[in-house]
Order: structure tokens, then C-alpha cells, then sequence
């Protein structure tokens, strides 16, 4: 048997601790840390957990068990001047479970206890509150009922049913006092048939049948199942918390409140809360009465009020956070019934984390692992007022986050149409999008589809142009001749206004309100110290100058990832591509690509007059064809009629570049093997520009890197390429140029074979979203048809596209690591795919030891806060 | 310095062995192994290799050579009873390098060494041919120059050139000896002015020149960079081979010939060969007179004949095998010049090994050995007479061997009617095969496509049929308006013939002769032995019960795999397969799926029966959809009739079920896991098809394998489903009956995870067609736009489709075993890719410790050979 059986505590002191969970329980140890703290706390005691295995084996007690209840019993009657069982001023005390752990709801509580014929007078001489004291009576006769004499609930609700209707009374509120004394009355009549036996009126016998019941409802199903689930061993078994309660509902000088020891909405440092005069707790929720302001409480009890001050404060330091209080204040007598950290908004958190290091409360590695990546990301989109209560219409895969509002188009033309010249927000809603959709995505204010993944063309570009997005929505239904689309019986028309959520993947009927985002000296600061904290560098994805520009400006170290094809989405560029993929032989190739050139290298140069300083990745072309190809007869027509060539000619090109699975096929270095022209042409267009900024005075750092390499060999060829290139252009232009080639890992054969690969790869960037297509045998455009299923049924813990899959991709990541490095220990390795700004994709790359993420521009400050967490977590876990 | 520098040979014995290669180099162990023989050699003496770098070093010999080489002249001297410089009898010789390994044709070789203005008499004396002298002559003067002088070979040619044009003669044996001797002269004026010295008339001077310089012959450019290219150490140096020449042509009492000690061309044990009197091994070549029968040489000259005879038995005893001998008879004297292994057909290369068994020459296992699977395959289909010369008209990938002859058709349709109606036999020409074709590819002898690869449609089936197929042959551009179709300017039309060779991959225009396939009772025997030592199993992948059938013929112990989706590609039954796949709700899907159920069960009847005894793995659905959907407006039409369902409905839900990337979509167990009744079904089929054989007391081995599972829940799933109705179905029918459920190891991830996904499976099966497809990132019908030129550039060895990429694939197949079996010991683990029948694959498989392979019905007798092969092959390793 251990030392202690019993821990009292209030009374400004305890015998247990914070520190003593695994004695006295969650609760227990904190309500014995308030004790010590000196915050007048109810007064009670913690009979503890180790008594209750020991009890559910032998079921009885130890014999010095009953003493200590008893001297603890007597310990609260003199703290509180009440008497166990006194009609006059009775004792009433609360019994609740109290696991290591919290376990809310799967084990039993009991109020009121101590209530019975006699004591109930003294309460309602205290209270003055016929009703509220029979009500507390009947609900501890049902409570106890249940719980310890095991009557089902619903025969005392049966009995409440049955005289609500004698008396007409629509709800609980429409009885009377005297009701609820007839139901008392009723109630003790119940249990005297269930069991054979009176209610028991004596109050100790009510009290250890309570602490047998809530030992035993340590083991009832839904505990067992609970520990289960969440792995909590049997044999840790619960405490018993033994508490007297109070009411704020004993006259003008008793009243209730909850209170924030700063403003949970706003962060700011000033006292906000509500308070009931005469009142229980119970009325705040129910908003049958309105609360007062805090300030109030100053006029009608300064003394209370002050002392509550006090006390918030004391909280608040001892806790380090914004605390969320319950108080009650019995005739004068101020009580805290609870403290714990107050919940607040995303902003709130921020400020409230800055302030705190200001205030020297906190150090900068507490604030910054306070701080979520999805609260930082919530305040870096437009979002919808979380105050508005809406109903959405249909859920989609929440691509990209942010929300928006407008009128709805079916077409990239309408789009343009509407938003640039008629000047309307407009959400373009779509089957899927393609390279011809880019004008449209422009002028949108969102998109909406009902086909592909988290990685499908219009939720990367989504991404990239930081506008809300959801994708794979099956449950609309598209009639693009009416240009109407339809969810069950809802229609939706052209013109008509809908709200998207992509970051909820919601979509709503009409417009709701959005808030703004807001990048505050608050947000600043804390990313400032975040970046002090990561061993991870931050680079971005970016294809132009603008998207390199916001990326630059929201911390990017780099670029991870600029994909060249997508320089060409631009309506008056796709038709060069589009000459180039089509041409039949070299010549044609090379006229297609000269006129290619030139726009190439002015991108560059825009890009790395930008990212001055700052190495910059250039992807070779990469394009599953398909996304370049014109699809229907009238796009065929007219890049016939551009290109000056017959109809059925461009047709049958067409047909045969068609692929089965394009994402598999001739794309990527298979392209730059097969047309080695066009990789001379990008290496061209690189190096020329790299050098025109070079003598400019801008530091340029150019890193070239093949795509869908699944062989050494292919990376040698093109490596050989853009080197001649390279050497040849810097020797023109007679400057001074560091550049690193180096490949894109995302085809499993890569990975296995890293160690060769290395040899001709000055770094390695890791193309997760296609590695997730291969390594999952999942195509990103055709996934929505199982994969939210999947999610559903727990066959996936989360969308692979989004969060990397650890046991399968994660697996041949780590291989290509160790491989790589077997070969070049000082290789450089990022990640540059979709999961490079997802917050446990960081967590993973920076254990697995890469070297940087990369990730869409509006994402960078997610990954700056999430690689600093990946860090801090890391040193923590060390130190422990 | 080594102990003996020089090696003689001839005279029936020799101071060196075959095992002294490293000494005497490759040549010189043969000769010296000959001579202990007791085969009668021209006598000569080897060089140490030895000696070669101590040379190349020191450019010069220790002393003690010059003495050896000098008693080696004279041993020989003495056995031939010519004299080195001797004008009468001269004694002349050949200078050979010989290094331990071959290296053909880097190193060099003078012939006719002690050829000077005195001994060209004796030569012409004894010869009688004066004409044969000079050409020697001048033939040893040009190649002495060469080598030994270092006076360009151009030089020499232009004077003989100019000869020519003044003699008008237009070739060589135009040339008298006149006009030879005339050449030689000029020869040693060229010599005199480029060398400023005399051409060496001292036989002995000859000899040390040469001497010198074919051991300077081991730095030769190529012969380094041949050394690069197969590893072979720089410092092994080359030995020389000094022998003297004989001469077939000293008249009617001399001859020469080629003759093989049983017929190359059927294998039958009886002397092979032609000979030519008076002549010169070069005359045999050289086609001008017709050489003569061997039974002729045995009245000519009935001793040389007999000794022939007995030497050429000695010889094949000697060397177990099948010897091609060269000889020649010098008045009288018989000299062997060469043994080698003879090339022969694969036919007779089969029955040699098995009459050599037969015999007791060879042991089952080195016959087993001897044959190659590519032997095997080529007698197993039927094949273009080697014989035959033909021009290819284009060339695609082989994908299924064997060769046919047909009329061209362009579709289905017309291959059926033109097959069925008019009894012809067609090639089906294609851009690319679907199910529609099935009838029309059941109809044709052949199938030609312009698209796809290895694992394509038209290949797979094909290879299942064990009909010849090319596809991917981009070379074709098919019009079907026209009905033609056309490799660069020459057109092809309906109607017209070609022949296809489906194990070259080449199409011929018009018809070829054809060799009909043997299954001999030689192969059998054969095959009866490699499976005594083989320890893999092999299956088969049978989909239907005459293929289970032709497979068991062929020796496959179970199915491997049987895909129960190729049961519907037959017309009447895809419309079945179509309403599954297009049914929008579980009930429309039970509607279908209760009309395949009756279809599957039959085919499992037929199966189970054919198979009696052994274990039959069914796969359930795995269609790629697109595979079996409608794909142009007359097809969804005529389905839609059908289906008694508007065109514009079925119309909208093909386009949805439209997919980017098939192979990567909604396919295999995704289908069961997200419509559970399509599993149901397919258990159902195959339980009560099993337990009706069972009734009837055929003993069924069911294996249920679930396909493209990438994650443990999967399977864990579907075999709940399977497990479920095996168990109600079995105990309904109260029979006895064992099963297993497993799984298919398809998609990298599954192969990542296995050690999870063991826990669900009783078995794994291999599908390396799709594992090469997401581990390399290739799609297998869209292949056939760089795959070819990859293995052109040597960026892959083999088309990964045909044999297993071993870095990659190979990689995961090794890491899901070890994983899989640290889960289960004894887990079953076979393939069913294609590669399951691939020799270099199947070695990889055993291995990697594989307990089967299964293919095609008509791979089995092959993978039967190889798996003996790997396994002989690794006790052999084993015991060195």
C-alpha cells in the first residue's frame, strides 16, 4: 500500500502537486498545484489512483482508508464553515474520476452529494431558491441512481416525461419547484422498487458508494474501449476527486462568471469576460440571462473583483498562457473553479505568444512552437468570418487554402470576359483545367472542379497563384451547354454567386463574409525567430518574376523549383510550345525551340535579377504532353491555321502523340534524351541570361536539374549537354559563373539506384507528387474516386498528394538519401514537390535529414514556422 | 624469369596442357592439349605470355631465349623433315598471338614466315603451283611490312592496284603468278625506299621481327581499348604461338577440308563434311571449285580417311561435343589444324546433348546446359528457314515469337470474316488491339501494331494465344480510310501478303517459307531432366480451360495466374463486363455483376477440371477500365441499344469514367475495396465452381489473389470479403476444401510495406509488368516512343518489359521477399509478370529465391529449361 491514501487540498496549500499525476490524476495534481499557488480553491481531497486496481481486485478498502476520508472531510468543513449532512448549512461535495490522462466523458461524476430530506432545507434557506434546490436534488438522485445503485436512466426520465405532460410543460423549465419535489418524491419511489431498498439519505453512505462506483467505472466498456484506442494502460487506474461545491446562487453577493486573462479574439493583454450576479454557472450557458460585462463586477464587488485580478494574473504567469477561468463567488467569498488555456483565434495566438516573449514570460522557442502552421496559414488567406454560421453546398479536396466569392463562369473566357472588362469577381468552375484554362485562372478570384487530386493542374497553379481552390468535387455535375451545374437537387447557375473555402474544400451557396489577411509585425517577428531556430533551408516554387518576387518577400532562401514549361501557359506562348511538341523531326523541333529561346531567357533574367543573390533551380521541360496538346477539332484548327498546315495533317500528329498514360510516358529527360535540341536550347536560354545579369553586377546561382531521370545514364547524357552549353556561353560572354546540374528524384527507380545517380548530380530535389503517383500506383488526375473513400475508411491516414506517405515514398526518400550520400556525402538534397510546404511532410524531411523544402510561394512562411518546429521538437526530444 | 620460356607442341605430345592458359594463352593450351592427345598437329612452340610485358618493359629477351627458340626450330625441323630457309624442302611458319581470354582480330598474325627469294622455289617445287607461291609471297611481304616494318597496308594495295588496271584484270584472280611475282618485287622496292633498308631475307631475322612485334601487337590501340571495354588486365600480355605451316595443295596426294563429327544441321551421329583435293583451305571458302563428299576422301585416300575418322571420334570424346575440324592432307600426311565446338541448329544442338546422354559422354546436367532457352523457343513456334535470305520491311518489338504468313486486314471484322468464312490466313494489322479485337486476333494468324510495347494488349494476348506479334512498330503509318498502310515509300494494301516474325520483331513483305515447330521426343526427354534439377516451380498464366490445357501439356504444375477479366474480352460477354463497369449505384452494379456470376463460375469449372491436382491462383478484377469501355460514338450507341438507356446518358458517364492515366486509376482491388459486390461476386464464382469439382471428386487447390493492393488494409479488407463467402459456400455444398487468399506485389509500395501486407496474405505473386511501369515510370503502351532508342543509346540493356530491370525492380522484388518472409518464414512467393517467362529473369527469380515462376502456356517448356539452368548453374558456382 502506498505512504498516502488521501491528499486534501485548498485552503491555499495541498499535499500533492503539478507534478504528481501519476498519483492524484490530471485533476488532482492541478487542483492541489492552484491549492499551492494560494488560489482559494473549493477545498476537498484526492483519494489516490493507486487505491483502484487494488480496489476493483479486492473490491475493499484499505482500513486506514475511512480515517483519512474522515479527517478530510472534517479539514473541509472547517475550510468552508459547512457541515457534511447539516440541515442548516450543509456540505455538499462533487465526486469525480480523474485519470492520468484525460479521458473526458468515459468515466462518472456525481454533484450535489450530500443532499437529502433534511440537508435540501438548508440549501434552499441558503440559495433562497425553492426550485433550483429540488432541481439539484432530483438530478443527484438520477446521477447517483445510474451510477451506483445501476437504475437505468430513461425510468427517471419516463417519470419526468410523464408529468411534463400532465402539466403541459413543453421543456424542463416550464416545472415548478413544487414539481420538482413531487419528482423527488416520485424518484426515491423508483428506487425503492428497483432495489428493494430507500434512497440512502445519510451522506457518507452516499459517499462511498460513490467512490466504489467511480472506482469501478475505471473498467466500463466505453473506458476499456477508450485506453484501447489511445493506448492507455489498464493499470494506471483513476483517482478520486472529493470536492465541497459552491453556488453563485446564494443571494445578491454571490454571482458566477468566466473570464480570459487577455482578449481571446484580438490577443490583446487586458482582462475580457462575462459574469451572472446570483447566478449558477449553468444560467451563463444557458442564455436565459445576459451576462455583464467584467467591468461590472468592479462596481458590485470591488473586493472579489480585485482579488480576481490578482489572481489572473498569478494564473497567467504560473501557467505561461492565456488562461480561460471559471469563478464563482459564494456570499463575498470569491472561488476559482477552474483554469486551463483559454482557446483562441489564430491571430490571438500570435500576438498573445510575441507579447509574452516581450513580457519575458515566455522564451522565443515557446512562442514559436505555440504557434500552429494552420493557425499561421489561416491568417495568410482570405477567410471566411469564422462568426458566420453557413451551410456549404458541396465538399470537394481542399487544394488550396483561402476563400472566395463571385459569380460563377464556366469558361476561361467568360472569366477573362467578366473580370477584366466588366470588372466582376468571378469563380470559375470547371470539368478539370488545362494549359488553356491559365488566361481564366488569371482573371478568377478561385476554382472549383469536379475531377482530379491535390496535385492535378488546377491545384497546382491554384497554389502558385495563391487563390483558393478545391478540386475532385464528384458531386457536382457540370451541363456545360446550360451552363448550369447541379449538387442533388440544387442548380446552379451562370451569374449565380458562390462562396469557395479551399481550405475547408467547402463550397456555399451566395456570398459570405471574408476576412482579409494580414501579415502583422506580430507574424514578422515570430518567423524571424523561427528561422533562427531551423536547420532546414526554405526555398519556393516559383516560374516568374512576380511569383519569385512574393516568395522573396515571404522569406524564400532560394528557388527549389522553377518549372520552365510553365512560363508557356501563357495563351500567346502555348502555341510555340505547342509547335515544338508537334514537330516531326530535328529541323522542325529547332524552329519551334528558336522561337522558344528568346522567351525563355527573358523570363530568366527577370527571375534572377529577383533572386539576386540566391540560388535558383531551373527545371528542364517536363510536360506530360497531354497538358500541351490541343484536344478538341476547333484548338487543332486553329494551331493549323497558325502553323499553316492542313487540318487532317495536325489531326493525325495529334492522334499519334496521344498516350495512354501520359504521366508515364515520353515526358521529362525522356524528351531531352530523345530531342536532345530542346535541352540545348533551355541550357541556352539559362546561361545567357545567367550571364546578361552577371555583368549587370547581380549574383546569380544557377542550378540546372534534369526531371524523371530513372537511370544514371540518362542524367549523364543531359548533364553533358547543358555542361558544353554552359562552358561554351560563359566563355562568350567572358564571365565568372558558379552553376551546379543536378537531378529531380520522383521515379522509384531513382531512389533505388541514388548511389549511382549521384555521380553525375551535384544535388538532388525530391519530386514527391510524382513519386507518389509511381510508388502508390496513384494518378494524380484520377484520384478523387477513391481516395476520399480511402480517408473514410482509415486505408489512408491522410491524402497522399498533401502529406507525404512515410511508410511507402517516405521509405524509398530515406534510401535515396543514404545512397546518395553513400556516394557524395556532402550532396545537396531538397524536396521540391507539393509536400514541401506541408507541415508533417517537414517534420519528415527534416528528420530524414534533406537540406531544405521547397515550396509554393504563399506557403513559405508555413514551412519557415513548420522546419523551426521540426528543429525545437527535435532539440526537446534530445534533451529528454 | 619464369622456369621455361618456350613450349613445344606436335609430335603427339607437348610440354604444356590445356590448363596453362595463363601461360601459353587460349590458342597455344589448345594446341598443346591436342598434341598430348596424340592428334597429329603441324609442330611448332609457344612463347610464354609470360615474357610479353617483361618485353614490352625491357625491349629485349632474356638470353637463354634465343637459345629455346633455336631447339624449337629444330624439333620441328626434325618432325616435319623440313628445313627453316631450307630452298628445297623449306620449313615455313605461322606467328599467332594467343592471350588467355579470345580477343578476335586485336592482336596480330603472319603466315608463311621463312617465305625469301631462295625458298619460294622449294614452295613452288613442292606445291607445283607457281602461281599459289608469289601470292604467298607477296601476301607475307605485305603483311610483314605492316606489323613488322610499320609501312602502311595502303601502299602496298595501290601498287597492286595499279597492276590490275594495266593488266585490265578486275579482281585479284585475274592476276597470274607472273604478274605476282612482278607485285613482289615491287613490294621489297617499296620496302627498300620507305625503310631504307632491304626487305630481310634471313628466315631467322623474319622470325624475331615477328617476335617482337606481336608482342608489341598486347599495346596496340584497340587491343587496349578492347581490354577497357571486357576488363581484361593489361599485364595478363599475349604468348606466342610458333607452328609450322603445311600445304593442302602439294599435289593430288594432298587435300584439305572441313568436317563436323555429326550433322550440324539434324544432330545425326554420322561424319559431316566436304574436302577438296590439291586445294587450300581458302578454296573451300572461296567457292570457285565444289568441294566434294567425305565418303569420297575414303577412296582416295582410305589411311588419311581411317585416321580422320578415329581422330574425329577421339576428338568429340576428347571435348564432349559436337567438334567442327578443320584438316589438311600434305602428301599424304594427315594434319589437324583446328577443333572447335561446331555451330549447329537448335534442333540438332538438342538431340546431340540427348544422344550424347545416350552414350555417356556428357552427364544429363551438362546436356540440360548445353541447350539454351532461345533453342528451345525457336523449335517451339513456328520459324523462318534459317536458310531463307530476305529484306525486312519494317521492324517493331518482338512480342511474341514465331512467324506467320497472311493476308493483310485492318480489322476484326474482316480477319473474321476472311479466317472464318473464306479460310484464309490473315495478319491482323492495328494501330492498337482492345477487347473488340479478340475475335478478330482468335481469327488471324498474326497481329502487327503500330503502338504499345512489350506488356501491351495485342503482346499479352498474343503470347497467351501463342500466335506471333510485333507491336509497337512505329515505322507503319496505317490509313483505314484507305485501307493501306505505308513504310516510307512503299504501301501495303488489304488483301496483300506479308510475313511477320514475332521473335525478331520483323515484317516482310510477301510470303517467306516457314519451319513448323517440333516437340520432339529428344525435347521431352530433355525437359524430363530439367526438371529433375530445377527448384523452381512453374506455372502458368491461363486464363481459359483450353490454355490450361496446351500449359499442362507443356508441364505447368498450377496456374499462376488467371485473370479473370480476360474471361469477358469475348464479344458476348464484354457487353456483361461494360454494364458492370458503367453501373452508377451498387444495385445497378449487383444487377451485372449477377450476370457474370453464372459466366465466371463455368469458366472455373473448366479450369479446376483441367487443372486436377494442382493449385489454380485466381485473380480478381483488375481491368484498367479502359481497357473494356466503349470508346467511339457506335460502340456507346450499340451499348446503350443494349442497355435500353439513352446514347446522351451513357454518353456523359464514359466521359466520367474517363481516365488520364488508367493505369494509375481506379483499378484492381481499388474497384472491390470501393464496390465491395464486384468481390462477392467473383469469390462466389469461384467457390461454388470449386466446391461443385470438389462433389465430383476433382481435387481443386483455389488461390484467390487480390491485384494492385499498395497498402495491408486493402487486402485485409477484400480477404474479409473473400474469407466470408468461401466459408458460407463451402459449408453449404458440405464439402472439404483447403484454400489461400494472397496478394499480387504490383505497385512499389506494396513491395515497400510487405512486411505489413504479409500479415493479410497466405501468398505474394509478383507482377513485374506493372512494378516496371510505376518503378521506372513507364507506361507499357506508350513505351514505344523511346524504350527502343534507350536500349539503342545503351541507356537500358533490355527492354524492361521482356527482362526484369534488376537495379530497380529487382531491388523491390528483394526487399518484399526479405520483408515478407521475416513476417511469414514460409510465405509462397512467385511471379506472374510476363518475365515470369524470360530466361535472364527467371535466373534473377531463383536467385532471389522465389518458390515459382508462371507464363505463358507456351513459355512453360522454356521456363522449365532455364529454372534447371539457374539452378545448375548455382550448385556449379557453389562447388567452385
Amino acid at each position: 500500500m502506498p505512504r498516502r491514501l488521501v491528499y486534501n487540498f485548498g485552503g491555499k496549500k495541498a499535499q500533492g502537486s503539478a507534478k504528481m499525476k501519476n498519483v492524484l490524476g490530471g485533476k488532482g495534481a492541478n487542483l492541489a498545484e492552484m491549492s499551492n499557488l494560494g488560489v482559494p480553491i473549493p477545498p476537498g481531497f484526492t483519494i489516490s489512483s493507486e487505491l483502484c486496481l487494488d480496489y476493483l481486485k479486492r473490491k475493499k478498502y484499505p482500513k486506514i482508508l475511512k480515517q483519512d476520508v474522515e479527517k478530510g472531510i472534517v479539514r473541509v468543513e472547517k475550510l468552508t464553515g459547512k457541515k457534511f449532512g447539516d440541515k442548516k448549512n450543509p456540505l455538499l461535495f462533487s465526486i469525480r474520476s480523474g485519470s492520468r490522462t484525460s479521458m473526458p466523458g468515459m468515466m462518472d461524476t456525481i454533484l450535489n452529494l450530500g443532499l437529502n430530506d433534511s440537508t435540501i432545507n438548508g440549501l434552499i434557506e441558503k440559495t433562497g431558491d425553492h426550485r433550483f434546490a429540488y432541481d439539484c436534488y432530483r438530478r443527484f438522485i438520477q446521477m447517483y441512481s445510474d451510477i451506483v445503485l445501476q437504475i437505468p436512466r430513461e425510468k427517471f426520465e419516463t417519470l419526468i416525461d410523464k408529468l411534463k405532460k400532465k402539466k403541459n410543460a413543453k421543456s424542463d423549465l416550464d416545472l415548478s419547484g413544487n414539481d420538482w419535489k413531487e419528482i423527488v418524491k416520485q424518484f426515491k419511489k423508483l428506487v425503492m422498487t428497483e432495489t428493494k431498498k430507500a434512497f440512502p439519505g445519510d451522506p457518507r453512505e452516499q459517499l462511498w458508494g460513490a467512490i466504489g462506483a467511480v472506482f469501478n467505472s475505471w473498467n466500463n466498456p466505453r473506458a476499456k474501449e477508450y485506453r484501447r484506442i489511445y493506448k492507455i494502460p489498464d493499470d494506471w487506474g483513476t483517482a478520486i476527486n472529493v470536492q465541497s461545491m459552491v453556488f453563485g446562487n446564494m443571494g445578491t453577493n454571490s454571482a458566477t462568471g468566466v473570464v480570459f486573462t487577455r482578449n481571446p479574439a484580438t490577443g490583446e493583454n487586458k482582462v475580457y469576460g462575462e459574469f451572472l450576479q446570483n447566478a449558477q454557472g449553468e444560467d451563463v450557458v444557458a442564455g436565459i440571462r445576459t451576462p455583464r460585462k467584467m467591468i461590472e463586477l468592479k462596481k458590485i464587488q470591488p473586493a472579489a473583483y480585485n482579488k480576481l485580478i490578482g489572481l489572473l494574473n498569478k494564473l497567467e504567469k504560473h501557467y505561461r498562457d492565456l488562461q480561460d477561468v471559471e469563478f464563482t463567488i459564494e456570499q463575498e467569498k470569491l472561488w476559482i473553479l477552474q483554469t486551463r488555456a483559454g482557446k483562441r483565434t489564430a491571430l490571438a495566438n500570435i500576438k498573445i505568444a510575441v507579447d509574452m516573449v516581450t513580457q519575458k514570460l515566455i522564451k522565443k522557442e515557446a512562442a514559436v512552437l505555440r504557434v500552429t502552421p494552420a493557425e499561421l496559414d489561416q491568417i495568410l488567406h482570405p477567410m471566411i468570418d469564422p462568426t458566420i454560421k453557413y451551410k456549404s453546398l458541396a465538399k470537394g479536396l481542399p487544394a488550396s487554402p483561402g476563400a472566395a466569392v463571385g459569380e460563377v463562369v464556366f469558361s476561361s473566357e467568360e472569366a477573362v470576359r467578366l473580370a477584366k472588362k466588366d470588372g466582376k469577381a468571378v469563380i470559375l468552375v470547371r470539368l478539370e483545367t488545362s494549359a488553356d484554362d491559365i488566361h481564366g485562372m488569371e482573371a478568377a478570384k478561385g476554382f472549383l472542379t469536379a475531377r482530379g487530386g491535390m496535385t492535378s493542374h488546377a491545384a497546382v497553379v491554384a497554389r502558385g497563384m495563391g487563390k483558393p481552390c478545391i478540386v475532385g468535387c464528384s458531386e457536382i455535375n457540370i451541363n456545360l451547354t446550360a451552363k448550369t451545374f447541379t449538387v442533388g437537387n440544387t442548380m446552379v447557375r451562370k451569374g449565380d454567386i458562390i462562396s469557395v473555402d479551399g481550405t475547408e474544400g467547402k463550397v456555399i451557396l451566395g456570398k459570405v463574409k471574408l476576412i482579409e489577411p494580414e501579415m502583422t509585425k506580430d507574424v514578422i517577428l515570430l518567423l524571424k525567430w523561427a528561422d533562427s531556430f531551423r536547420r532546414l533551408g526554405v526555398r519556393t516554387n516559383a516560374d516568374r518574376p512576380g511569383d519569385s518576387k512574393i516568395a522573396r518577400d515571404y522569406g524564400a532562401e532560394g528557388i527549389g523549383l522553377c518549372r520552365t514549361e510553365h512560363m508557356f501557359f501563357k495563351p500567346e506562348r502555348v502555341a510555340a510550345m505547342r509547335e515544338m511538341i508537334i514537330a516531326r523531326d530535328e529541323a522542325g523541333r529547332r524552329k519551334a525551340v528558336a522561337k522558344l529561346l528568346p522567351m525563355q531567357r527573358e523570363d530568366f533574367i527577370g527571375i534572377f535579377k529577383v533572386m539576386d543573390g540566391l540560388p535558383v533551380i531551373i527545371r528542364t521541360l517536363d510536360p506530360p504532353l497531354h497538358e500541351f496538346l490541343p484536344k478538341d477539332d476547333k484548338s487543332i484548327r486553329k494551331l493549323a491555321d497558325n502553323l499553316n498546315v492542313p487540318f487532317d495533317d495536325l489531326k493525325s500528329i495529334v492522334v499519334s502523340l496521344h498516350e495512354s498514360n501520359p504521366m508515364l510516358g515520353h515526358r521529362g529527360c525522356r524528351l531531352g534524351v530523345t530531342y536532345p535540341e530542346i535541352t540545348e536550347m533551355q541550357a541556352q536560354a539559362i546561361f545567357e541570361a545567367a550571364c546578361e545579369v552577371t555583368k549587370k553586377g547581380i549574383k546569380v546561382i544557377p542550378e540546372v536539374m534534369i526531371p524523371v531521370v530513372m537511370e544514371a545514364g540518362e542524367l549523364a547524357n543531359q548533364r553533358a549537354i547543358v555542361d558544353k552549353i554552359a562552358k561554351q556561353t560563359i566563355k562568350k560572354y567572358g564571365v565568372k559563373l558558379k552553376y551546379m546540374i543536378g537531378t529531380m528524384i520522383e521515379i522509384p527507380r531513382a531512389a533505388l539506384t541514388a548511389d549511382k545517380v549521384a555521380k553525375f548530380a551535384d544535388f538532388f530535389s525530391y519530386g514527391t507528387n510524382d513519386m507518389t503517383q509511381t510508388t502508390l500506383g496513384f494518378s494524380r488526375d484520377d484520384v478523387a474516386k477513391f481516395v476520399p473513400k480511402y480517408i473514410e475508411m482509415g486505408l489512408l491516414k491522410d491524402d497522399p498528394f498533401k502529406t507525404i506517405d512515410i511508410d511507402g515514398v517516405g521509405k524509398l526518400l530515406e534510401m535515396g538519401i543514404k545512397l546518395g550520400r553513400k556516394t557524395k556525402p556532402k550532396l545537396e538534397i531538397g524536396i521540391c514537390g507539393e509536400h514541401g510546404g506541408d507541415p508533417k511532410s517537414i517534420h519528415f524531411c527534416h528528420k530524414i535529414g534533406m537540406d531544405y523544402v521547397s515550396c509554393s510561394p504563399y506557403r513559405v512562411p508555413i514551412a519557415r514556422l513548420s522546419a523551426a518546429h521540426a528543429a525545437l521538437e527535435e532539440k526537446f526530444k534530445k534533451k529528454k
